[in-house]
């Protein structure tokens, strides 16, 4: 399992919005955008209800993309992004998921928010990294 | 099939990168960040090879998602993005397809990007948008 580079570390840390790709019952891809953060060395997201499509998903198939921008920048030919290829576990319920949720809010919303929902057991799911790819100084690990 | 709404159309012509999602040979999800552009009412990418993993994967299934960000507002809870699940034709060989990317270039690159790649011929995916999710006024058609 590849180590994340300081620059992937980073740029999670910025606050980009993740596309959590998973497979359907039916074989078709499905696609959430979602928050994303890490908790020590690993990549987490943090979900309040057990019955969302993406979750069932994961139970059926752990393998999933997340894929990510970094901020755009003028006149490149390809825009800076990460493609990372990992298996998908899920975890709790616990009240992490809503504290990973609250600690998110003031990256993804503002400085002072709090998640606007109640306080609660929620879901973490943690992300084994495979493969990174993309366009940028963290792909091709 | 729906057709995009204005709010729709003006988001995919102000250049957001779309993460496309397909399904590989072993079933798992395969993403690629790529621009994007309308063909009057379709909307269209243009690659210039054919032995892209993407265009293999739509030759097998060419059911796929395009996920895209509206740009970012500070203090919403879920910032703006649209979801299009959709089948995924492939046309070509010809010069649309370069055609296509010199005109997104101006876009995506800069006003008076050239697309670097040399002229010739290319392929186009043209996607039949069977559903419109995401968050934004474009979210449940």
């Amino acid at each position: 399992m590849p180590v994340l580079s300081p620059e992937l570390r980073r740029l999670i840390e910025s606050g980009p919005l993740a596309h959590l790709s998973t497979v359907g019952a039916d074989g078709s891809p499905q696609v959430s955008v979602i928050w994303l953060g890490l908790d020590g060395d690993d990549v987490v997201t943090a979900h309040m209800r057990r019955d969302q499509l993406k979750l069932r998903n994961i139970d059926r198939d752990p393998r999933v993309v997340l894929s990510f921008e970094a901020p755009r920048e003028p006149g490149v030919l390809m825009a800076h992004h990460a493609v990372l290829r990992a298996r998908a576990t899920i975890e709790g319920p616990s009240e992490d998921a809503w504290e990973l949720l609250n600690r998110l809010a003031k990256l993804y919303m503002a400085p002072d928010a709090e998640f606007p929902a109640p306080r609660g057991p929620g879901y973490i799911v943690r992300y084994a990294v495979e493969r990174v790819g993309g366009v940028g100084p963290w792909a091709g690990g």
